[in-house]
């Protein structure tokens, strides 16, 4: 099948859902409109509740750390299992707002789980499934929170420290120099010059791909 | 500390609910009168709202083996840190209604997940935390589901095929090999004799603890 998986990452106010829009047109201009589009943690009715868990906590209640990424990968096995994988089998492509890098970055960097647990993990939930493309958008953690600050109110992971941020930030970088299927974009530049960047990226890796649209 | 987390273990209808009745009152004649009941998965109130997603799933959306697991063990892990182990450096003593045994049991045994995979999840979320005491109630799946079905009706789990409950046995009775601090009682017997078996069990172990009550 030609279908492929592609996936857009970022810190918060990274400019995640214009960079989805343009990666979509551009997917359309090449001729690719059988698109389904997905959100981690979640796209499922399951996994929606798992979210709001993650997203939310429970009053009263600290959730550990080893419970959330226990709960992120519950939700992205049944995202993978029931949304991702059928539609790449019947040649839909997917365009996915996070996905398994958010996880390296936020829990195994910015919370510091273990990188073998980590890596247990992923091999656990999704053995050998990966995206084909994965669009990562860089920003200092500082601009990105004040812009979504300004988006209104934060949630329970939005609300982590600076530090948090920055050890996300760090993981982002570290996991994307080893990992030449993640192309890096600079998000701190002008919105035209970030979407032109994606636009320029998209279409070469279209065209190494020999997509047959 | 003195503290002990027992641990009960059976197969639908195999009498766990008797049995803590049993544990409890044999303990309070012991001088231990200081507990904390837990049943799994549940005991904290988003271990609870895991454990109502596991038992009864999502209409219209299957639930994976795989996030089945995972949500098991988010709930483990939470009840773990937030209720078990502070109860046990308080001093209090702990009555699980089940606990890990049950995931090495239903999801390995019964499911067939990876016996690997099941011993990363369990060293990942876990550690070295373990039961001091599990008393395993063993019986014969056609006669637990009987009494189960007797009770009322069925959740999604108490549904699977006799089939899933004979490797479910299976692979409890191969753990018991394994583990000297699991006890295995014959709950085909009257139910005065098995609440026999449970305190002298209890009661030799005890002693041999020397516990300072």
């Amino acid at each position: 099948m030609n279908s492929k998986f592609i996936v857009i990452e970022g810190l918060e106010g990274a400019g995640k859902t214009t960079a989805i829009q343009t990666v979509v047109e551009t997917l359309k201009q090449y001729g690719i409109s059988d698109l389904t589009l997905t959100r981690e943690p979640g796209g499922t009715p399951l996994a929606e509740k798992l979210r709001e868990l993650i997203k939310q906590g429970i009053e009263g209640e600290p959730l550990t750390d080893k419970a959330e990424v226990l709960m992120l990968y519950a939700a992205r096995v049944q995202l993978v299992e029931n949304i991702i994988k059928p539609a790449l089998s019947q040649g839909t492509w997917v365009v996915g707002d996070r996905h398994d890098l958010s996880s390296q970055a936020y829990q195994g960097g910015g919370r510091g789980i273990d990188q073998h647990l980590m890596e247990s993990l992923r091999e656990a939930a999704l053995g050998d499934f990966y995206p084909d493309l994965t669009l990562y958008l860089d920003l200092p953690p500082e601009v990105g929170l004040q812009r979504a600050c300004a988006r209104g109110e934060l949630d329970r992971i939005e609300k982590e420290s600076l530090d948090f941020f920055h050890r996300t930030r760090t993981r982002y970088l570290e996991l994307v120099t080893k990992d030449d299927s993640i192309k890096m974009i600079d998000a701190a530049q002008p919105l035209e010059k970030v979407q032109d960047n994606i636009r320029n990226i998209l279409l070469n890796w279209l065209n190494e791909q020999e997509i047959q649209a």
